[in-house]
């Protein structure tokens, strides 16, 4: 069995220090504060997958989905490329926004305020009533329109206040001007754990997998298709996501959670038929939901009713 | 592996002699006179089923499918009633009708014409045309039609004429009146060689596999729901009956034929899937198509894309 | 509107006299014991509709389903051959069946017991317990099989009692030697009334659909993609039979019943679909539910929930 | 019928000059070079929609889907949310990108690199290999990059290179240091052009239509169902994409691409089909494919057999 909160792992996040995705580490780490002390940030999500790719670090958090945004392109692309990773665990981490500038700073004085693409639609209702004329100037991370601010850069940023998470303001020693600036009160954003393939973490009773399926060709009915291979087996899907495969327009594959754990028969059964009917699955991690809500199997999906119907074929073919 | 043609096993077959299921089964024993001369008939498809179960006689052979008339009720409920049975094989029997009577009989003298309740609807266009007052007397077999005017019984039958196979005129002694009467001149009769379970016929490429499907509850899309689980698998369906299950009105079971053996994978899983999602499936066999066309599998339901999606899952697991 | 009980209407029926038949059609006229004197019986089933075809009678009854046997073939197959007629109502008849024969006959004496085929099964174990060594002889109907033992035929039947509706033994003056011999005491044969087409009877919210479809070829997947016509308008079946189309062994149409009336939104549309997609659909009438249950249309399936999207629909073109 | 091309009309787009948006105005106006001269470039997507529905402008280009990065989130979630717009085109623009720098720049002293966060994955392999060590600052658009560059600003910006479309790199005489840089040489991007709701443009038989379907709760087998009102009528669908609806994590709407018009029988009933089972659909426009390539309805899709299904059906009910 293998033990996700292993302090001997070497960390990694798409940073810098106080983006929302530490905040999601430290959640996942719980009181284990050396090992976060030690953990790495890495400028891109990109970056932070390479590193767990080349044996740099063990393990890094990065987002996956907001509730708000919708998916994270740069991690679901990421993940699909290049040496497989997989999923070891999920974090769900509420997302508060504030505004955020050098003490002293006069809220009359902004005309440009940084934040990164995801965040910024997120605050739009608020900056159209209280800053309606400030410009947005798209930034790395929040974290890292903060850090301009900061005045640690050797240039002045083009902007004079950043939106970004509480960590990050208290971090880089800023005033917060403005709290809980999200037009949504309930965002959330999702986090995963990733590192390269080896243990998966065994069944809880409340798991999640995630794969990335290609079909064979873009045929009319063919996602249809896809879909009956998890409806025959009674499997439920929690996310399902197309993109780009880069080949032409309009040629996708999908990214898809569905409940259950590749050691569940059912999730043996439906990966099987993927396996077959696709030109490609990838198999990104099976691991605990961040909810814990159990995955309710109906009586004819659950491991005893596949035990009983093989024991059934097996008296058949005898 | 099992012969189906052993001599040393003993035959029956729904009878008198002279019946089109005579016919079958004398084409199923091929050259094998001795066993046929041995094979006893019985009155019924109840009583010869009844017979193998029994132990009385290893196989007979039954009718199962008219294409004119349809499934034959009496086989799909016996076969599905009682102890279990199992198909080993199955002879497609082309279907030619005569009129058959007493050496002498005049044609303007028939006024009834006895025949089985299956067969009579075939011939009903030749009677129409050609003896339009001639009343129809049902009988148990289209044989037992002509034996009763051979004068053998103890009475006289109700009728003059007799709706019968060429080989029953012949059995019985009776003179053809006329030849090939059927309205339909491509009927064929599908029989079935029944025997009690035990080693299932080896596969071969071009087979058969028949069940019976009893859903959980009659609720709406269950029957949708039933046929997801081969189209899931890409198993074609050759034959498709609802019979009632006797509970209620309006409650029914289904007779199905599918293509495939139960050695396949593929067949396997769809087996599976049906025990699960089914109040009960009764397995009724696999044996090889009377018209020896085999199956095609596509590239991804064959048992190798099985075994590489099984080897697949299996590095994912370990 | 029309009115189903119209006085004036020339009924007939499936007989003789005493057939379960019989009593459905009285059932269905209610306390109109004048028509019901005046209704003509027929010898078969295909009699029976040719007589309404020729205009010779305005309705007939003829039984369609039996819970213990199924469908009646004969029913089902001339319904659908020959110029169109429609169902206009159905009458439910619970079955009992009485063993009857002349005044003062012997149990001891009785070798042969006549009967109709579908009759026969029904009182299989009763017959197995009580008179295990009496021969099946088949009938026309099970009233025939009274009328003959009454001596107004010329020659005496081959047996000497009758398996029939306690009706029949009435009618035609016979003995009743034991009561109620059903196998199954809940056994319920559900009866039609077919007349030309012409009116449809109106919708009552209760209302079933019957239908025949032949689809283009029979290709795998043919009959799921037909239940998905059904079931993207949420349509429930109630019944489903295969009959061969004659064609070739393996060529079969489908007979089926649905709730809902052709007057109802989302059934005109699964019909239209089904027209679309299929070789042929032959409509056999809308007509209300023997047991008046109301159909559950769900909030998406209304009439209501048409009229708003097709409105809606409208807005888009206009 | 609308003139989609009529130069009275009031253009805007995704601007600033020099945008691949700009490039696919252009290639949409054809010839038009005057109302090209006078369309109004829009710092953000959402101010560019927000100016449609203001009545600035009446129409607009925006990017909605690249080959290599997917969907343009902020334009689907702009076009579905506020007042209602509509699609009235779409065009696909080969995307070719340079290196592109002020006049004298030397390779050697590049340290940051400007871009649009769509533009830099896609030109990773070339920086990679070339220029290893340059940082990414992320942009409002490929433009502005370029924009900054050119001094126009008061700040110069924090790198000194961009990544922009060649005819951006000439709209700001800045000097192509490298050509043809992306790292799918095959990439394309799709944009549409957007008016207030009005006038569909007439079916010219190469027609796509977008919805964006929102579905009534997150039941199991709920995507399935949603498809089935396409399948269940021959659609073929080009794009799918979920898009968080903001409630809560894994609340999903649908936004689809598929083949037909409005006005097309087959999509009016999907349309319906769609708007009965889903808590709400958005309708965004039918228009002419950008390739012109012609829907192949099969006999069971055209509106003559959608007309020849409702004659039939009309005469059932009459």
């Amino acid at each position: 069995m293998t033990d996700p909160h292993a302090p001997a792992l070497r960390h990694g996040y798409f940073g810098p220090q106080g983006t929302f995705t530490q905040m999601a580490l430290a959640s996942w780490l719980t009181a284990d504060d050396a090992t976060l002390a030690a953990a790495r940030p890495f400028g891109t999500v990109a970056l932070a997958l390479d590193a767990v790719r080349a044996g740099e670090v063990d393990r890094v958090m990065v987002p996956i989905e907001n509730s708000v945004e919708g998916g994270v392109s740069a991690t679901l692309d990421a993940l699909n490329s290049d040496d497989p990773l997989v999923i070891q665990g999920e974090v769900l981490v509420p997302i508060t926004f504030v505004l955020a500038a050098p003490r002293g700073t006069d809220r009359a004085a902004i005309r440009g305020v940084g934040s990164h693409s995801h965040a910024w639609p997120q605050v739009r209702g608020w900056m159209a009533a209280n800053l309606p004329s400030a410009s947005y100037v798209p930034t790395l991370s929040t974290a890292a329109a903060a850090e301009a601010l900061a005045g640690l850069g050797e240039k002045r940023p083009p902007y004079e206040a950043a939106v970004c998470a509480p960590m990050a303001a208290e971090v880089f020693g800023l005033e917060v001007l403005a709290d809980d600036i999200g037009d949504n009160r309930s965002a959330v954003t999702r986090f995963v754990v990733v590192s390269r393939p080896g243990t998966v973490p065994p069944p809880s009773g409340a798991d999640k997998t995630t794969v990335v399926i290609y079909q064979h060709d873009d045929h009319p009915g063919g996602l249809l298709e896809l879909l009956e291979q998890f409806a025959a087996r009674g499997i439920n899907m929690t996310r399902l996501e197309s993109r780009p495969t880069g080949q032409a327009m309009g040629s996708y594959c999908f990214s898809i959670d569905f409940e259950g754990h590749v050691a569940d028969e059912r999730v043996g059964e439906t990966l099987m038929g993927l396996r077959r009917v696709c030109a490609d699955v990838r198999f990104l991690g099976s691991y605990r939901r961040a909810d814990g809500r159990p995955v309710e199997a109906t009586r004819t999906t659950t491991d005893e009713a596949y035990a009983d119907a093989r024991a059934w074929l097996q008296s058949l073919r005898d």
